[in-house]
């Protein structure tokens, strides 16, 4: 987390550096070769893509929950229950991408032997970046459905007190030797993102937020001290955002917002894991050309301007991966000042 | 349909008398008993339930694709290919909601086989509700997602041509005797809500698509005329109706919205359904309390206003149903007569 407000520097560090630093970090605090490898894997690849939030600028901050024991590094997830194509497993409060790639992993494992698998996993920690499990997944040929619930940050639809939590949704499907990949919170805005626009001085694109009086309102700073966000789609991402906490809950055995937001920091999530494995299904040879064709129309269609390009959900991914992975990943150089302090 | 641009006049109709009315035509347009008593029951629960626009405002058009051909009446839907959890089904273009009703049951018997079950549909017809089928499972203590694509009726964000469907999404859970149903399509406001602020003359209370010159407005006769309709949450909810789009074509191997929009009338739907049994779940005995927990605290949220009230969803649903129930469901006096001319 930046300590100060001013604009920040900018600067890159390769990839590998960044996780070789990572991985250093993470033995350091105790983790296994095995699982610091992995954990400095999700969190350089998340910078890579260009999900800063929860990649490089929450790496101190997953330092400190292991620190402050929240996460528990020892900690492995173990199945609770089996009902054949739905499993119940319990994270222990192991670190949350370690939970969720090996729920990943489980999730593929049964719809390789049902078609459909899921994994409901309770008393997990911060999976990071949702989409990375929709990567994995769909890269892997499968497709992929996920969520988690979070602490509680945004209102319910016409109330003033934040009850529901963003809870991030992910739907992936294998596309060429990449995938589709829709990662998206239910707030218009996560707060990383307000902000960053209120560090740079930039309004909203659209309104975020509301202001102290209750007006909706594109400024990042107004929306940052009512700390009202706006559901995406108002009653909608609201509903939806009740829904998957109340769906991570019941399926998993395992704390909604709620409940989890009566701690002090957020540790103790519940995620639901989906995948199919397409190549049981009966139209296999033809999914990659009925993919291709849904992507070809769509990217057809016609801009609002000329600058403008109509992008598919990941498409922005591959490109900063790219340019990240030539150039460097971009990092407030206070951040990675804090990050390197750790060793 | 209505034919004007006045004021309708309203009539409130009985439950039972709406239901006789919508059997008899539809037992007239040649379905079996048994079909017709099912369709006839969608319909008219569909109006009671306040969904008048897939419920009474739609029976005419629903009769006039029968007599075209769009709908096939003697058509079932038959199983195509199983991978265990996960079926592949084909809707033979019968009447959608029976197909729809037939899915519902049969991802809910696989659900009680391997804890989870799915259905995709392929080459079927629009089910008129969506949360018909999410009450419809979670009433017998089924969790339920379920999903459908459209005719292409919205733009891809920052494009102006409509490319996407509004697909429409259901979540539901067993709630009590009730049920806990989030039905949303991916556009802000629905066709038949715009079009009925516009008779009304009254402003959308936020942006519900775009004006000529391309900017976002709540007068619903800017948004008619453009046909730019917004999707919820902007770029969110236009990523959400592509992957729902890709999803049901992928795993049913049927139509994706653009090739349903190739022809002159909406037809040809895919569809999934997902449905989960709760009662094999290790953690079964404390699912109505943990359900019961969220919603008390969700229900505690401080409202903007006194006179606001915070509803879940579906919370309506159970007040319209009442209301209609005792005083009948209200109905376009216009509307009313052409159903009782298709006699």
């Amino acid at each position: 987390m930046r300590r100060n407000n001013s604009i920040p520097e900018i600067i890159r560090i390769p990839f590998q550096e960044m996780k070789e630093i990572f991985l250093g970090l993470l033995i350091k605090h105790g983790l296994t070769d095995l699982k610091a490898e992995t954990c400095a894997k999700v969190f350089a690849e998340n910078s890579l893509d260009g999900v800063y939030t929860h990649g490089v600028n929450r790496f101190a901050r997953f330092i400190k929950y292991i620190k402050r024991g929240y996460i528990n590094i020892n900690a492995e997830p173990e199945k609770v229950h089996s009902a054949g194509a739905i499993e119940q497993w319990d994270g222990n409060l192991g670190p949350g991408p370690l939970n969720a790639l090996s729920c990943t992993d489980r999730a593929i494992q049964i719809a390789k032997e049902y078609g459909m698998g899921c994994i409901a996993l309770a008393n997990t920690n911060h999976w990071m970046r949702a989409g990375y499990y929709g990567w994995k997944a769909a890269k892997r040929g499968f497709v992929f459905i996920g969520w988690t619930n979070t602490i509680k940050n945004m209102p319910a639809w016409g109330a003033i007190d934040p009850r529901l939590g963003n809870n991030p949704l992910v739907l992936a499907v294998p596309f060429g030797l990449e995938a589709i990949v829709l990662d998206m919170a239910m707030s218009q805005f996560s707060y990383g993102s307000v902000e960053s626009h209120e560090m740079k001085k930039q309004l909203l694109t659209v309104a975020g937020g509301y202001d102290k009086n209750g007006k909706l309102t594109t400024d990042p700073s107004q929306i940052l001290e009512s700390k009202r966000f706006l559901p995406m789609g108002y009653w909608k991402g609201a509903g939806l955002s009740l829904l998957l906490d109340i769906l991570a809950a019941v399926l998993s055995g395992g704390w909604s917002t709620m409940q989890i937001s009566k701690n002090n920091a957020e540790y103790g999530a519940s995620q639901v894991f989906i995948a199919v494995d397409i190549s049981l299904l009966n139209n296999y040879s033809s999914i990659a050309d009925s993919v291709n064709e849904i992507i070809k129309d769509y990217s057809a269609s016609l801009p609002e301007s000329e600058k403008q390009k109509v992008l598919y959900p990941g498409q922005r991914v591959l490109i900063t991966r790219k340019e990240n992975m030539e150039l460097g990943i971009p990092v407030d150089k206070e951040i990675w000042e804090e990050v390197n302090s750790l060793m």
